[in-house]
C-alpha cells in the first residue's frame, strides 16, 4: 500500500501506563515504511472535531529521549475527553466529519486507547467504517485502572494503580502501629462498581504486616450490623485494625453507602459524604474507640513514580503490536492480554471483535472472595501479585521525576 | 568512664527520616567502646514506665541490613506516644522512677527523637537530672514534617514531605490538564499552625507546570471574599486551577476555616468538615464550574518510598553526632542543622541548651509569603529546594519496598 498518516487518541481517566501504550505505538510506527506522519488528537475524539492535532513525529525528533520519558510519565500526553458518539443511524453527521478528517490528513489507522466508555467509541467508528467500505484501521487499546474490561486478562494501568494502593497500605500500617492506644483507620480505595483496586490493598500483607484486616467491595452488598461485628471480633485481635473499602459499596437495595451518609452543608445544600466518612460515622455511633478515615485520591491512577514495570511494559508492547495488527489489515478490534502461566507469570498479546468488549463490565468472580465478604481468596491474591512487580527506572531532576511537557494541554495558559 | 549503656525513644508523629536519626544513634553507639548495651524503648517514653524496652544490639546482630534497611522505613521503628510530664515541682514521682530505671539498666546517656512535645520531655528531664546532680546525659534530636522547630535551619522529616507534596503536586497537575473543561482542584496539604509544607508544592512548578496557582497558609488571615477573586483571576489565565491550601488556615478572628464548615451527620453530630472540602462549598457557592478537593493524607509523613536522600543523610548523621556529643559530656541539649551555604547547598551539626528551643514554635516570615497573602517568595523556593534533593536505594522485593518487621508492635497481634 501508499504509505499513510496514523492518528492516535487518548480517553477516558488518567492511568500511569497509558502514556506507554502511545509510546509503543509511536516507536513501532516510526519503525514502519508504510506509516508516515504519527498525528495526536488532543482532548481525545475531541481533537478530530476540532482539527486540533499534534505532530508526533516532530516532537519524537524535537525533544530528547522523547519515547523514553513518555512511557513513564503519568496521566494522558495528549489530553483526554468524555464524548460519547451518538448511533450512527440516528446521526451520522460527525462519522462523516470524522471520516472526512481521516481523508484530509491520509490517515490508514485510528487508534484509540481507552476503557470502556473509549471502546464504545471504537465499536461505533468501526461499524460506520464498515458501513462505508473504509479500510481505515480503527483499533482499540485497553487501559483502566479499574480492571474492569472483559476477556483481557487484566487491563494496562490496573498494576501500576495497584501497587501504589499497596504500598501505600504497608505505609498507612506503619504509621498506624505506633500508639498503644486502639485505633480504627479506613482506607478509601477507586472503583465504583468493581473492587479490584480495593482488593490489592491485601498485596501489602507480608511476614509481620496483617492489614488490612477487613476488606468490602461493591460485589458483595454490606451490612452495617454485620460491618460493626467484623470490626468488633478485629479488636478481640489487635490494637489497631485497618480497613480497606471501596468507593462503591451498595446496601441489600443497592443504595451506596457514601449516598446514606449525605449531609447538609453551610449552605443548606446536600453533600455527599465519602464512602470512608460514612464508615467513620458508624463506628463512632457504634463503639467509643479513635478512628480516622484516609481517601487514597487520585495519586492512585497518577502516581508515575511508583508505577510497576511489568504495567509499563506490557502497555508498551500493546502499543507495538497494535501497528503490527493494523499492518496486517486488522480493524473493529482491541487488544487483549492472555495469561499464559501464572508461575513464572507470562503473557501474550492477542485481540477481539471490538463487539465483544464495548459496554460490558467484569466484576471480582464471586469465588475469589471469602465467603464473609470481607476479604479476598488466595487465588485473587495470586491474580495480582505479578502485575505490580519491577521498578521502571525513573530519571529525577531537583529532587522530583522528570516527566513529559504538557504545555500544549491547558492552552490558556 | 566505665562502660555504659544507653536508651533510645521516638515520640510524637511519623517522619519518614526518624528511623534514620536512630539509626544513626545506633550505629554511631556500636563503633564506641565506651557504650554497652543499646536499649529501645517501645512506645516513647512510656516503654520506660512499662519496662517495655528491646534490645536493639542484639536486633543488630539478628536481623540482616537492619542499620540499612532501618534507615529507609518510614515511621517510628520504637513506636511513639504522646505523654506530657508533670512539672516535677508537683510531681517528682515519674521523674524518681525513669531516674530509678536508668540506674537498673546502668544508662549512661537517654536520647529521644521527636518534636516540640518530645523536647518539652527532654526539658523536663534535664532540670529535674540536674536537681538530682545525675551525669546521665539526656540529648533530643530533632524530626518533624512540620518544619516548626526553632534555631535549627530545617527539622529531619520535613525535606521528605515536601518532596512527597512536591511530586505529588506535579502529578496531580497531570492529572488535571488533560481535560478542554474549566476545573478548580483544591489540595489540602498538613500544617495547623505553619506554612512550611503547602509552601513545598511550590517546588512542582517547572518549565511547563505552574501549578499550585494560588497557595494559602495559616500565617494569613483568609479572606474568603479575596479568595473568591483570586479564583476568579485564574480562570481569566487558565482552564485548570490548582489551589494548595494549609489544613491550619483561620479567618481574621482566628477561627479555623474547616470549622466555619461544620455539618451535621445523618446521626445529628457535627462533624467538622476539612478545610479544602470547606474551599470546595465556597466555589461551589459563588461560582458554576466543576471543582474537587483531594486531601494529602498522612502519606505526607510516611511515603518513605519517596523519601529525600538529603533528609535521611541529614538524619542519620543527626543521630551519629548525638552519641558523639553524649560523649563529650554535653546533655541538656537538642542538635540543630546551621545551614552555612545556599549553592553548593552545605549543613554543618550543632547543639543548642534545651531551654531555647522547647515549647516554641517557628512560622514562615511573612517576608517569605507574597504580599497578596497567596504564593510564596524566591527566598522560600531557594531556602526549600536543596531539602528535597537525592533518593535514597529502596530495595522492593515483590513489587513492594522492603521496610524493618515491626512485630514487636501492635502486641495483641
Amino acid at each position: 500500500m501508499s504509505q499513510k498518516n496514523i492518528i492516535i487518541a487518548q480517553s477516558g481517566g488518567p492511568t500511569v501506563a497509558i502514556n506507554a501504550s502511545l509510546a509503543g505505538v509511536i516507536s513501532a510506527a516510526l519503525e514502519n515504511d508504510n506509516y508516515g506522519t504519527i498525528y495526536g488528537s488532543v482532548y481525545g475524539i475531541l481533537g478530530i472535531f476540532n482539527d486540533n492535532l499534534i505532530n508526533l513525529s516532530d516532537k519524537v525528533n524535537e525533544i530528547p529521549d522523547f519515547i523514553q520519558t513518555l512511557k513513564t510519565s503519568p496521566s494522558m500526553y495528549l489530553g483526554s475527553c468524555r464524548h460519547k458518539l451518538p448511533e450512527y443511524e440516528d446521526d451520522d453527521a460527525p462519522y462523516a466529519f470524522i471520516f472526512n478528517q481521516f481523508k484530509k490528513y491520509n490517515i490508514g489507522a485510528f487508534f484509540y486507547i481507552g476503557g470502556n466508555d473509549s471502546m464504545d467509541t471504537v465499536l461505533k467508528l468501526s461499524h460506520y467504517g464498515r458501513q462505508i467500505d473504509s479500510d481505515i484501521r480503527i483499533i482499540g487499546i485497553p487501559k483502566t485502572i479499574d480492571n474492569d474490561l472483559c476477556i483481557t486478562d487484566h487491563t494496562p494501568g490496573y498494576g501500576s494503580a495497584a501497587k501504589y494502593i499497596a504500598s501505600s497500605m504497608l505505609e498507612i500500617a506503619h504509621d498506624t502501629f505506633i500508639y498503644s492506644v486502639p485505633s480504627i483507620t479506613i482506607v478509601e480505595i477507586m472503583g465504583r462498581d468493581a473492587g479490584w483496586l480495593t482488593a490489592s490493598a491485601a498485596l501489602a500483607r507480608n511476614e509481620y504486616n496483617t492489614a488490612p484486616h477487613l476488606m468490602y467491595f461493591p460485589e458483595v452488598p454490606f451490612s452495617k450490623e454485620q460491618f460493626i461485628n467484623d470490626i468488633k471480633h478485629q479488636l478481640s485481635l489487635r490494637n489497631n485494625v485497618i480497613v480497606a473499602v471501596s468507593e462503591g459499596i451498595r446496601n441489600e437495595d443497592g443504595q451506596y453507602i457514601s449516598a446514606s451518609a449525605a449531609v447538609n452543608d453551610q449552605f443548606g445544600h446536600l453533600q455527599l459524604s465519602g464512602t470512608g466518612k460514612c464508615l467513620e460515622y458508624i463506628i463512632k455511633e457504634a463503639l467509643n474507640i479513635k478512628v480516622r478515615s484516609i481517601e487514597l485520591n487520585v495519586l492512585q491512577r497518577c502516581a508515575a513514580h511508583s508505577s510497576s514495570l511489568t504495567d509499563i511494559n506490557e502497555s508498551f508492547e500493546l502499543g507495538r503490536k497494535a501497528i503490527q495488527y493494523s499492518e496486517e489489515g486488522l480493524t473493529k478490534c482491541m487488544l487483549i492480554l492472555k495469561r499464559t502461566s501464572d508461575s513464572p507469570y507470562n503473557v501474550e498479546i492477542d485481540k477481539v471483535d471490538i463487539d465483544q468488549i464495548a459496554n460490558n463490565a467484569k466484576s471480582i468472580p464471586r469465588n475469589w472472595i471469602n465467603e464473609a465478604g470481607n476479604d479476598i481468596t488466595d487465588e485473587l491474591y495470586n491474580y495480582m501479585l505479578p502485575l505490580i512487580t519491577g521498578e521502571p527506572d525513573i530519571l529525577y531532576k531537583n529532587g522530583l521525576p522528570v516527566y513529559l511537557p504538557v504545555s500544549h494541554l491547558d492552552k490558556l495558559d
